[in-house]
């Protein structure tokens, strides 16, 4: 019986065999799924996605900022390609992580892994979670009476180091660092309690941080971390309820929480997820974007950004027993993102996606107007002035257009120019993010952070606040060759300069740099060690009294 | 060769042959799953879920009502089992849905096919879904502007024919059958507008329909299905708003949608998914329970149950631009299920699971307080009169205690009583769903249709309002032979009558008793060929002025 010629009973017997192998083969090939991760392993890749990555990838991994990555774009693409990108970073604005030492190999590995499975339902949050968060460092009745220092405090800068999760206090006066601190990750924004005394931080990490400028040196004082992804945090500031409550607004999971203004402790959280308005689809990542505080009323002003929606959130009642809270849910506009004051009265807030500026009447609590803007507007909080002409106006620069939409923002005293486009200013470079100036400036100035061109990103703009031209542009020297953007712009107190960010990479100190207000000269750098992604920056003074 | 002694080569691939069965065989055990279903049969099932089984079982399938059906509990029963129980029913309360031919043979085996496997996500609602499913059959300038029919409307009966999907109108005086309704399935409860002119229903399949009792005969005007599962519908009756707005609340999705009082038009959806009190964790079925409208300000108090939460939803501003709602969210108590007025100010909800009874007093919009009840309270509405000793009470049933709960509700002129169980009269069965009385009666009624004893659910109480002992307790003729339960009492509009429904098997009719509302004697029985499964029944000019 040769090898070769087998009987016939044992080729049937093989064949039969052959099938079962293919069979067996083809259920391995359907089952060829990524491995799954362990328990422990899943728990800790969702803690880092959603540290690092939710922000701009999206809480259930749909895309926002950056692009989706849910397993249809990333099985094709495979573990070293993922790993390598979050090593290496890309020029669109993904960080280096790995290089920069952020997330080891090990690290990057497993995250690479949890990128290519089915999303898992993103974590939610309890009450007890964010009490458990929730830290007083120092107690109220420990805190000091009065600044215990002889800086001006008022004038002091917080400075957001964005990636190195630090704020650092900065004297507006002799631009030298006054402290460090170690707050949330990427914060957001701060804000100013209406006194002017505390700092409020948010992280993007959700992490909030309160931080008094009178101690010596001032220090974060209580933290909370209500939720794990947020964008905005603010203060009570109607009469009679000054520094007494906090708010913070979170992208995940989608909710605002209420806090103790003076030690932060959790007392309240309510749910965003909703219907949109208008055709009324159910939206559960309906995120909170631009809060601000009534002076006319004790309430906030709540953007929900998803859904379409402004909550007007009253405090007025929270110290009664059930805690009970108005909450008034007018339909705005959809994607609803950032924005201000205008003229003290009206809150504008960007809706990008719809390249429209919705403006929100305070004090009748109604919408006033929609406005037409350029290409994704992105005020962050606008500019005001007086113009000669068109009176109080307010302006926000574009994202996706090359210009500077001057909006009339005086019903009472300007009609005619209310809520109009009085002039879209034209400028160099697409892609700004903030503009900002200060009553006893005579320009607007306004970045162009975002520009594709290194040059633009580079670059400032002074605009005429009365011929509303772009007077003087100007490329920042040493920011191209550090690799860094020129971002945020902020006044000092008294007007007379202003400080602009170059945001470059972790790994190599940076500066801000100071410019006088009327004259446009460079007249200081804010440099050291310390200075690593330096963003934005809050002034204490114009911030606590929405001077912009 | 023999086929009895193989040659070894041959053996040996026989042998490889045979684990590789085992390893297919293993795989296919493994894979022993149910059969998937596909789209068309999943959005069937899905459906019919919704409509007949997610009211008890939970959107969910968690379980509430009745037990959950999850694949850990149906697995191990299979197919044969499930089609069974819902062709049969079960003395629990689960309907015989074959054989009363609701479901036939391929839906009763699609039902049982779904429940093996994981449930889908519920499916969500949208404004425009809603707006899709509005109908108005006769438009407001076409309704009549007086009534077209010379019976006393104000005493018209909605009796509630539930299993049928029916509410029959009957003549209060006569006692004959106006006219048969189709309306939604399982209508939970009808509510009567503040004119007393319109009657709104709610099924338990979320279809709300709006009943014009001018017309000859009464019919439907309007209809719309804002959900999958809803258990409230109550209209507007601030002053200047009576029939103005209608609000329904759902079970699934968890919302209140806001609709215009005369044409049901949806006007606005809220949904209820939140933050319970307390640990604050995160409930995606916060579920709308009871509902009143007050008379205090413009507002309905709407219960969010599973939050422990108290909405007061204002719909005075409903009317302007971005149709502004403020909705106060009140923290209360867990599981807050059913209540009625007391006392025409104070809104008493049980929190059945914690047997709680929690005083809502509209005027300061606040709790007044905790009151412990019997065992697992059931008020549908409750009953009010006024004791000698005690002044104005207020009194609940019990599903789970053989008792009433008598409670003082009269801070003002009573305070030594208010919101202490004055009394707890011993009654003979357990299983009470309701109790009601009238100024003119000096009876308070009281069912115990949950009994486990037929002859309980056969029985009724006529409690003494002055001695508060049950004097006399009488097994209702009839009932046990039709294996019906008498449920829900309702008095005439002058008080000198009151019906209890015989709630039977859609197969068999069943009567109504009325008896007089003093000597207790049955004076009449409603019947016919239509008197099929009748629950509740209300009389217009009581359910509009909240008599009870």
């Amino acid at each position: 019986m040769s090898i070769l010629n087998p009987p016939r009973g044992r080729g049937i017997v093989a064949a039969l065999c052959f099938v079962l192998l293919l069979l067996v083969a083809g259920i391995a090939i359907a089952q060829d799924a990524p491995p799954p991760l362990t328990d422990e392993e899943m728990e800790e890749a969702t803690q880092i996605y959603f540290d690092r990555c939710a922000g701009c990838h999206g809480a259930l991994r749909g895309g926002a900022t950056g692009p989706g990555l849910l397993p249809e774009a990333t099985l094709v693409r495979g573990v070293p390609y993922l790993h390598a990108i979050m090593f290496g970073g890309l020029p669109g604005g993904m960080p280096d992580f790995g290089r920069q030492g952020f997330l080891d190999a090990e690290e990057l590995d497993l995250i690479a892994r949890f990128l290519l499975l089915d999303p898992p339902d993103p974590p939610q949050i309890s009450m007890d979670q964010i009490r458990e968060s929730w830290q007083v460092y120092v107690d109220v009745e420990d805190r000091p009476t009065e600044p215990q220092h002889d800086m001006d405090w008022q004038d002091f800068f917080g400075v957001i180091l964005r990636d190195m999760g630090q704020v650092a206090i900065v004297d507006g006066d002799s631009k030298e660092l006054v402290t460090l601190l170690d707050t949330g990750y990427a914060i957001h924004i701060l804000r100013a309690s209406q006194s002017g005394r505390y700092f409020q931080s948010i992280g993007r990490d959700g992490r909030a941080s309160l931080i008094d400028l009178w101690m010596d040196p001032p220090a974060v004082v209580a933290e909370v971390k209500p939720c794990y992804d947020a964008r905005s945090i603010e203060s009570s500031k109607f009469a009679g309820f000054e520094d007494a409550y906090a708010i913070v607004g979170c992208y995940w999971p989608p909710l605002f929480t209420i806090h103790d203004g003076e030690t932060l402790e959790p007392l309240k959280m309510v749910s965003t997820a909703g219907y949109e308005r208008g055709a009324g689809n159910y939206v559960p990542e309906a995120r909170v974007a631009a809060i601000v505080a009534s002076h006319f009323f004790p309430e906030w002003i709540v953007n929900v950004k998803e859904s379409g929606q402004t909550w007007l959130v009253d405090y007025s009642t929270l110290d009664q027993p059930g805690q009970p809270m108005p909450v008034t849910m007018i339909d705005t506009e959809l994607f609803l993102h950032d924005g201000g004051w205008a003229n003290h009265r009206y809150f504008i807030v960007a809706a990008n996606a719809l390249d429209t500026l919705v403006v929100i009447d305070a004090e009748t609590r109604t919408v006033a107007a929609n406005v037409p803007a350029g290409t994704i507007p992105h005020p962050g909080r606008g500019a005001n002035w007086v113009h000669p002409e068109y009176g109080p106006v307010w302006a926000t620069g574009n994202l996706g257009s090359p210009e500077m939409t001057v909006v009339g923002a005086a019903p009472d005293t300007h009609p005619e120019h209310a809520w109009q486009v009085v002039s879209s200013v034209e400028l160099p470079f697409t892609g700004t993010l903030f503009n900002k100036t200060h009553p006893e400036s005579p320009w607007v100035i306004i970045d162009f952070v975002m520009s594709p061109s290194p040059v633009g990103a580079a670059t400032l703009c002074a605009i005429d606040k009365v011929s509303l031209e772009a007077e003087t542009c100007w490329e920042v020297p040493g920011a191209q060759e550090l690799g860094a953007r020129m971002v945020h712009i902020e006044f000092n107190r008294a007007g007379t300069e202003f400080w602009v960010s170059a945001w470059g990479r972790m790994d190599t100190p940076t500066f801000i740099a100071v410019y006088d207000a009327v004259t446009l000269e460079e007249v200081a750098r804010v440099e050291g060690d310390w200075v690593r992604t330096p963003t934005g920056k809050f002034n204490a003074h114009n911030t606590a009294l929405d001077i912009y």
